[in-house]
Parts: C-alpha cells; structure tokens; sequence
C-alpha cells in the first residue's frame, strides 16, 4: 500500500487541529501543522513539524506548506474573523480577497472560496477534518442514556428550524430553546459565548436545549458544527436540559467523553436527522 | 367636542408607559395605570391612578380596569416573559392560555392572541402607543446631522435582512452588522443586551450598524420596535458608528433627544423604509 501524502493542518482554535495531529501520528501518517497566530492552542504543535503564521499571511503560509512538501489539507478549528483593517493582507491574501470580495461573503462563503482557490490555484486537495478522525460524525439518536421529554422534542424541533434560518443567511450555527422560547441565537460569539448569556436568561422549570445544526447546503470540509465534552460541561452549568445536533454533519470530540460527562451531568445529547 | 374615553394604561419596562402618561396629561386625559411587577418602572404611576398587577393574574387586573371605568386600552413597553410555572396563572389566565397555547406561541403570536382576547371577549378597543405620542414613529431619513457612508449603507442592508429573517421567526427584532459580519442577533436578551454584548466583539476600523426592524406582519398595537437617547449611549459606549430603524414602524421616545445625543457622539440614526 502506498504511504499517504504529507498532510497540511491548518490549525485554529479548539482541540480539533490536536485531534486530528494524534490520528494522524497513530496512523504513522507524516504531518505539517500550519498554525494561526491568536487562534491555534499551542499545545497543538508539541513535538510535530510546524509554523505559526498569522491570518493575513497567505503568501508565506503557502511558501512554508510548498517548503514542506505539504500535498493535502485539512482546516482544523475555527478562527476569529478580523476586519480587513487588522487583517494587514499581504500581497497574496490582498489579491485574493480583491477578486472574492472579503466583505461580501459570510463565513460560509469565505471558507468556500478559499477551499477552491487551494484547489484550482494552488493545487492542493483539501479534505475534511471528519475524514481524518474514526468515527467523528454524531449518529442519529442518543449518546448517552438520557433521553429528551416531550417539551425538549418541541424545543428541539424549533431550535432546528431557528437554526436552519441563521445558517441560511450564514449567520450561525445555534440556537437556545426554552419552553418554546428562543433564549438566544448564536451569530460571530462562537457557541460558548451563547450558552453562557443564555444562563442568566433562563426560565423557571425545565430548562433548554442547545441545538446546532450545519448550514444548509454546508463547506463541509470547513467549520463544520462541533462540540466536545467542555460543550456538555457548559451547558449542564447554564442549567440547560441538552443538547441536540444534527446527524451526520457534526463533529463529536471525543464521543465516549461527551456521552460520559452528559450521563453524569443529567443532560441528554442527540442527534437529529435534519432534511 | 366630546371627552375622550378613560385609557388604561398596560404598563411593562422602560420609558414608554411615562411618556404615554404624559401625553395623556398634557391633553387632559383620565388615565389608569396598571403596573406589571416586575417590569414596570414605579416612576410611571407617580401622581397617577394606578394599581400594580402580575404578569399572571390576568382575572384581578380586568376586574381593577372595569371598576376604574378604563374602556380604551394600551400596551407600552415590554414584560419579561416567564416560563409558564413561573407566571402562575389566575384561573381567568390559565382559561386563555389552555385555548391558546402559551408555548406555542412567539412574543408577537402570543401578544396577538392577547389583544384578540381583550377586544373581543372582554370588550375593550386597544390602540396602539404611537397613536397617543405625537411625532412617536421614525420618519424615513436621518434624525441627526451625521450620515450613513458606503459600508455603512451596506451594513444597514444585511441588518435588515437579518432582522426580518428573525422577525419572520417571531424571534427578535434587532441586528449588530460590522463591516460586513453579523456580530450579533437579538433573541429573548433585549436590545440593551445585545449592544453590550456586541462591544467586545468589534473589529478594528470603522464600527457597525445596529439595525432595529419591525417584525413582518407586526401586530402594531404592541411591542413595536422602540429607541431612545439611552440606545444612542449604549451604541456609541460599543462603538458603533449609528443606528437604523424601520420607518413608520419604530417608535422614538423623545426624537429631539435621539437626535442630540446622536450629534454628540459622532453617530447618524436613520429611518429606512422597509418594503
């Protein structure tokens, strides 16, 4: 069998880029982590080739990834949008955002974009982060062994149609459904952001649901929605019911960690066949 | 001329139910307060005929409307809507929420419902707070003397696009759009929230754009989207660069001192006239 190409991780923030340097060093497959200066976690980049390069810097990030005999991509993690003002482009990233328009695309149309241009013009192949890493995917049904009632089934199914709307005009991917009340939608925040003011916000009696969804008609080989044990851990401390995902278009890090602490916590996460 | 009816006034938070006290003063109108707890300012039932309700006791608050003679109604400013075991409804309220589904319905689904009740039923005529302030509704233009520029412009767009997305939902009613990213959405939080929130999340350069939109088939006898010189504070402590409202569909406490203050704090307030 053939060794695998040299793999390029283009790190942001989160323990996914970690995630998938440790599938990778256990499937002996060679790796270059290509980190974003204010978004990877350094812990991302102990004891693997690597550089740090900032947002703006394409050019120099491409040179380094060339360098490093780097054949495919991986974008790993998200990363804080800055204006284009504290972007600082250089002459590559300026030719490029030039000719997409930075400020006309959403997150979703940006990431879209600049999957192509690695592609067509700079002749990478760019995979997704879910193809690296066995069985990343959220299933359909329960992970853990609670399970919703039926007034989170109603939270759930208006979280879904709640997000659905944000994800189409590329907003965000979450929402915070209580008792039929939408107590918060997630736009450039980030999730963990939500679930903390939703807190505050919550009502007396059962409490809410986190739902996230992927955009439709999703990259998905870019931000696709992802949550984690820390997820579980915030949304049992802002006194939510549980959390629903939709299936098959969400990354899981660490399942048996998130089903372990959402059975200790009382909170159920599921995943949700979403059309 | 014949005199006009006794108004009762349905009193939730902020400015409006003060100023539509006032109005009514200034035209020798017998008013009746009826305070919410836990919403109403107590500033608004100074010197005035009043009681003080709650949210759930829909039964004694008709009662007090009928023995105070009040024939006309009006419903300014918002309440903190709570979860269904919080309200602990009265039997009279618990009647009308049983034949109308308090979870089923959104803020302007459920305040509908509320004002159908109140006409029909309980045989009040309920006018809209706009009607009773003069000059209350943004006219189509700037109030100040700053300006939109280009981004802003562009800014403006997407918020209204946002916004009537949500609106659509019966989810919120406002947007925080810089440079051409969705910095935030309104939910349950409020307004004040939102702005707040927002000011961390800014990007360098020039600020965003709050945009406050009437919802799609709004009913306009309540919860009309509302600003006043306290939004124009908190827009410029955040830094945005202005504000924009639905045209004829937003009302503004005091628009001498929304004016002042945005000419003070280098923001433009415009009305946009929403199709």
């Amino acid at each position: 069998m053939a060794s695998q190409p040299k793999l390029g991780i283009l790190a942001g923030a989160g323990e996914l880029p970690l995630r998938v340097v440790e599938a990778c060093r256990a499937a002996d497959r060679p790796v270059f982590v290509l980190a974003f200066e204010g978004s990877a976690d350094p812990a991302c980049v102990v004891d693997v080739a690597h550089a740090w390069v900032r947002l703006g810097a394409a050019g120099e990030g491409l040179q380094i990834l060339r360098d490093n005999g780097v054949e495919e991509l991986v974008m790993a993690g998200g990363v804080k949008r800055p204006s284009l003002l504290a972007l600082r482009p250089d002459w590559r990233t300026a030719k490029f955002f030039a000719r997409v328009g930075y400020r006309a695309l959403g997150d979703d149309g940006l990431l879209k974009a600049i999957i192509r241009e690695l592609e067509e013009v700079e002749g990478f192949r760019v995979v997704g982060a879910d193809t690296l890493l066995g069985d990343a995917l959220a299933p359909a049904g329960p992970l853990g062994r609670h399970l919703p009632d039926a007034q989170a089934e109603a939270d759930i199914a208006l979280g879904f149609e709640v997000a659905r709307a944000l994800g189409r005009l590329d907003i965000g991917q979450a929402a915070i459904v209580q008792q039929g009340l939408v107590l918060g939608v997630e736009a450039i925040e980030g999730t963990d952001a939500l679930i903390a003011r939703c807190g505050p916000l919550r009502r007396a009696g059962r409490g809410g649901v986190l739902v996230k969804c992927a955009k439709p008609g999703q990259e998905r080989r870019a931000d696709l929605p992802t949550i984690g044990p820390g997820t579980v851990a915030a949304a049992a401390a802002a006194g939510l019911a549980g959390i629903a995902v939709s299936a098959g278009s969400t990354v899981l890090i660490d399942r048996a960690a998130i089903a372990g602490a959402a059975d200790r916590a009382g909170l159920f996460v599921v995943g949700v066949l979403v059309p």
